[in-house]
């Protein structure tokens, strides 16, 4: 069958499986992922031989170690996936939802359902993992997914979807919930983005050129998950000892992710007590600097920060380090090379504290904490399919209730309009 | 000035009127909304001139008597845009709210702020008040606005901008908060769609032809309000006279309006009864029935409905009717046929009434009241900007909260992430 038309095909399946979905039962659902938690322990044979099929062909194309790791499946891994399936069982179910009802002065009794997108696209990089998470999250939210995975897990991911397949059809569900597009074309994404007839939400996730592509193509609504250039601002009235502890955390802990700290702003007034011991204990743990101008005079031996440090997103044990004058001057930088990700404020006054997080137009904004709680678990909406820097529907971690909407519900008496 | 490069610059200046507006706080904007009011009012007659000329050019161009009527202004109608205004502000401010604070197990204290979604470009057709209305509800929720009116009504909604803006600017804030695009080129729409460095969202409000070229050609999401073909299922267990009066003033009340009923089923075990008074009355009101075989086989003298009538929005003295053997058949015929509006259920059944609100898949969905309701401030959001058929981010009415985003705030004691 062409791609086109069996994409097309996949896209009305889809469809179908949702308008089941939309009213299937939490007992349903949660049957359904823990029938899928335990098919993946108990095929685990299976799949890591699918996986040592994507692991040569990854050797043979001479993909890095880094790249090679993220693809590889082990039996730690896959239960990991399967614990992750249950705990998303045991998530309340938000569809159905109703948080408030209000009487009208005509008696008409208004409230808000929630209720399903219907069909979300989610078009993702290596980690087989991810198809996982993405195909429990959306089907306890009551949507179908149409996955497009890297095609360098291709055998992975369809001895996985194969797997989840079968567990939800055990459990008295559409196995069209979850759907993989069997293709390594890159085409395949551009026919994706087309299905705008049923298709309503894609949720790309992987590195910034990707991001880039889905949203300039796409004719469907995308909900971005652009870079994370963070920021921690150290304030004139911060406790040195707690700005030391959170900066550190912020970029050491992990530094691969969206959410460590890229940039450090630091108040001129606490500079010179605040930033030799910082930068001495950052190089300590392999960290490199790069300073502005005033940085480089309070501490000796810092390279010098270039004008495109600022807007860099390192993923790497790499800091840079600038002096400021005031909040406003933080502000300023944040809102010029920031990237509306995740922002932090170390400071005892009040009044800053408040003005920090009203002013700095970030999805997540925090005070006296690290940059790392940016994320659905940390921020205690469960399990999170990504982190949208776009600020329609979503801004900020993505867990069940960002995969739904509202309806209005209206329970009248006879009431009509006058 | 090339017309590429205003856009691009009315582009940027709204981007920087929307950082201002972003923390203006309530009394500013309220005060703007008090003097936009009072300005309508005080240059009344410099308006009606300047709508002279538009409706000058109008009859020149042969445009229907409907259509001329639309594009009028009056003293009335000034008096009714400026008590708009007042109403806005009288609502509460969205900006800064926050609904609810958790205490996660670290003691990080997290909550969601209300916060503007920046820049929204606005395109309607003829209406002039519209503009006023756009303007308001954009200002009072911290957002620029980028106004794009129908080509007919250009010299009036030049002067309604310009006396805007001089009041929002009096009141201390950006005058650049409220631009219209000063060209009736079809061109320009097409440049403000590419403003997706600029501008956050696109509205469009108009006919189905306006709304689908905005949402094939824009690069920014675009909220769609497309065509209500709103139906009321009279069930078997219908209390009959309630049936009747909330039919016919879904029908006769307002038939210009997209939350008028235009097709309306009924329960093969009540038509018998129900039906030949119903179309007495509805055609004693002027209303033309089309109607399924066993509706003609109920009532004499009705024109038999075609296939293309179950999907369209007559926005007229026209009612197709169905009869259908259960609520199943009605659900089926809403989701193969309706357009995800507005839908009512009348019945004196428990079961079947909870049972249509949760399966029925529509913005707005009611039981035993009028397709009329689904209004912003009927419902109780006080102004709307529209009525939104996309379910991402809005779902029906659309008053000020929908024009905000939430950001996550959170409020540490020096947390770290282990």
């Amino acid at each position: 069958m062409p791609l086109e038309e069996l994409i097309h095909q996949m896209g009305e399946r889809a469809k179908k499986a949702s308008q089941l979905l939309r009213t299937a039962g939490r007992t349903k659902k949660d049957t359904a992922l823990r029938l899928m938690a335990k098919a993946l322990v108990h095929r685990s044979a299976q799949l890591l031989e699918e996986n040592q099929k994507d692991l040569e062909a990854a050797r043979g194309q001479g993909l890095t170690g880094a790249m090679v790791e993220r693809l590889t499946l082990t039996e730690a891994l896959i239960q990991s996936m399967a614990q992750g399936l249950e705990e998303v069982a045991m998530l309340p179910d938000p569809v159905g939802e109703i948080a408030r009802i209000y009487k009208r002065p005509n008696g008409l009794m208004v409230g808000r359902m929630r209720i399903p997108l219907g069909v979300i696209g989610f078009i993702y990089e290596s980690r087989p993992n991810v198809t996982v998470d993405a195909a429990g999250l959306c089907l306890k939210s009551g949507n179908a997914v149409i996955l497009k995975g890297g095609s360098e897990a291709i055998n992975s991911n369809m001895a996985l979807v194969r797997i989840l397949v079968e567990a939800i059809e055990e459990a008295g569900l559409p196995g069209e919930a979850v759907q993989l597009i069997p293709s390594t074309e890159r085409r395949a994404v551009n026919l994706l983005l087309e299905l705008d007839q049923h298709v309503d939400l894609i949720i790309p996730r992987g590195g910034e050129g990707l991001i880039r592509f889905v949203a300039e193509n796409s004719r469907i609504p995308v909900l971005k998950h652009y870079k994370g250039v963070c920021h921690v601002y150290v304030d004139e009235g911060a406790d040195l000892a707690m700005a030391e502890e959170i900066c550190f955390n912020a970029k050491v802990q992990r530094p691969g992710v969206c959410n460590a700290m890229e940039t450090m702003l630091v108040h001129e007034k606490v500079a010179p007590g605040f930033l030799p011991p910082m930068v001495e204990r950052l190089s300590e743990a392999g960290v490199e600097i790069r300073g502005c101008p005033k940085t480089l005079q309070i501490v000796e031996g810092v390279k010098a920060a270039q004008e495109s440090d600022w807007s860099e997103e390192y993923l790497d044990l790499i800091l840079s380090v600038k002096v400021v004058a005031s909040m406003d001057e933080a502000i300023g930088h944040i809102e010029t090379y920031g990237s509306n990700h995740t922002e932090s404020i170390i400071t005892e006054h009040y009044g800053r504290a408040q003005e920090f997080l009203s002013r700095v137009d970030s999805s997540v904004v925090l005070v006296n904490a690290s940059t790392r709680f940016n994320d659905g678990n940390q921020l205690g909406l469960g399990a999170e399919i990504g982190i949208s820097t776009s600020k329609l529907h979503a801004f900020g971690p993505m867990g069940l209730q960002e995969l739904t909407t509202t309806k209005f519900v209206v329970y009248g008496q006879g009431q009509i309009r006058t």
